[in-house]
């Protein structure tokens, strides 16, 4: 993909169990134009040689992959994520078909912003942890009495149709002023850390077999907003003043 | 499929070399609500127990496949077959892409036409004396440079546009409860003031000039959120934690 089209979307596989779907899914990046490929936990460790006849030729993604130690660290530089998701979670957070994503993808690489798509384990698919990162769950309209996709056929659908949202897509790239870009997911996951920390202290987890729904329940909140990353910082600036203003008082007293 | 939508088209595979291919062939059929399998002449023969595990779950389409000697046998009773290939043929012969292949099968098969989709082998694709069977080649627009599909890749496509092609809305919202309706306006209003009257105290707004804009700043972070009612709520709770913390020691004290 050339500069002016902005940056491809990365492809995030968290925990792949099979070495053959990690190369089928690189096969089926590289057939739509699509070349970078992040690894969180591979079950097999990596690189994994099993993956190679898979890729069939596209064993420079596999070559290229980079490999993290979880989700967080996957999409820190991300400034828009997509959880691909077979169950319709209760959660809300906008849902889109991946033919609807593959065109928002373009607009935003366009744009200049980091997109992100997240795949979860064969088995399992994403937990809601990881679910709760992305500002957007693409689900694939599918049979609903057999609706799971083995992996690398999910990884095939989201670049197929990338590839042809490219076809029609006019580029309009334009370089986003740093204060209006996206928020990374680092940017993200540190609000969060400042945010829980302080509602910790303030008892707001006073019940600790509640702490992670309600975690999920406001950072959800957080990542369907989109946030920019003058926003994040704003609302740094938001916490800070909520849990300093008694302290001040403190000091006054 | 309901009868009065007619026929669901055929999958042909010609040729297949690798058991798991059929497997997952069958599997990405059903995804996408096809069952009919034909395969001519199958390298290792039929059954295959290796095909079961690639299908995951659609073994009931492997058992009701068909075996047949020759393509011509397999596409004796289609009234319509289209020939998908990677190479573009130097053979005169209308070609489509598969969302346009997908339009038409849905018109054909409305009208009763019985459709074929023909696949050749893992290796060299359909040979020429197939592929001129057909009425139709669909070509599968993919990286130039790179355009080979796997073979359950392929037939995932053309399925997977199949099933949308005949899809004009997908149910992609459940009837909110009562808890997961939209907040209204009156209460995220309601959120801003407890928000800003808490941060006024605590010196956010400490440049009377900037208030108007940061207030602006805040409020469409949320509400570009589409928040619920009950994360309007949880966001009292969180405001009140924060704010509430060193009140509570305070007291202690």
């Amino acid at each position: 993909m050339s500069g002016a089209e902005g940056p491809t979307p990365v492809v995030v596989l968290v925990g792949p169990q099979l070495a053959e779907n990690i190369g089928a899914a690189a096969r089926a990046m590289l057939n739509c134009g699509l070349d970078r490929l992040r690894l969180v936990r591979p079950r097999h460790g990596w690189p994994d040689p099993d993956a190679v006849p898979a890729a069939a030729g596209a064993g420079a993604v596999l070559d290229r992959a980079e490999v993290f130690a979880d989700t967080a660290a996957a999409i820190a530089d991300a400034t828009r994520v997509y959880a691909t998701t077979a169950r319709l979670r209760d959660m809300i957070k906008p849902t889109v078909t991946p033919r609807e994503a593959a065109r928002e993808m373009r607009r935003l690489a366009a744009a200049g912003e980091r997109v992100a798509l997240l795949f979860g384990p064969e088995r399992t698919g994403l937990d809601n942890d990881d679910v709760v990162r992305a500002s957007r769950i693409v689900h694939v309209p599918l049979n609903p009495r057999f609706s799971s996709l083995n992996l690398a056929q999910a990884v095939l659908v989201l670049a197929y149709e990338w590839r042809l949202a490219g076809e029609a897509e006019v580029p309009r790239r334009r370089d986003p002023k740093s204060w209006e870009r996206g928020a990374t997911g680092d940017e993200l996951a540190n609000f969060f850390d400042h945010l829980e920390e302080e509602l910790e202290a303030g008892g707001f987890f006073e019940v600790p077999a509640k702490k992670p729904a309600m975690q999920r329940a406001i950072r959800n909140v957080f990542s369907r907003a989109e946030l920019t990353e003058q926003e994040v910082r704003t609302l740094h600036g938001v916490v800070t003043a909520l849990v300093g203003r008694p302290r001040r008082r403190r000091e006054d007293s």
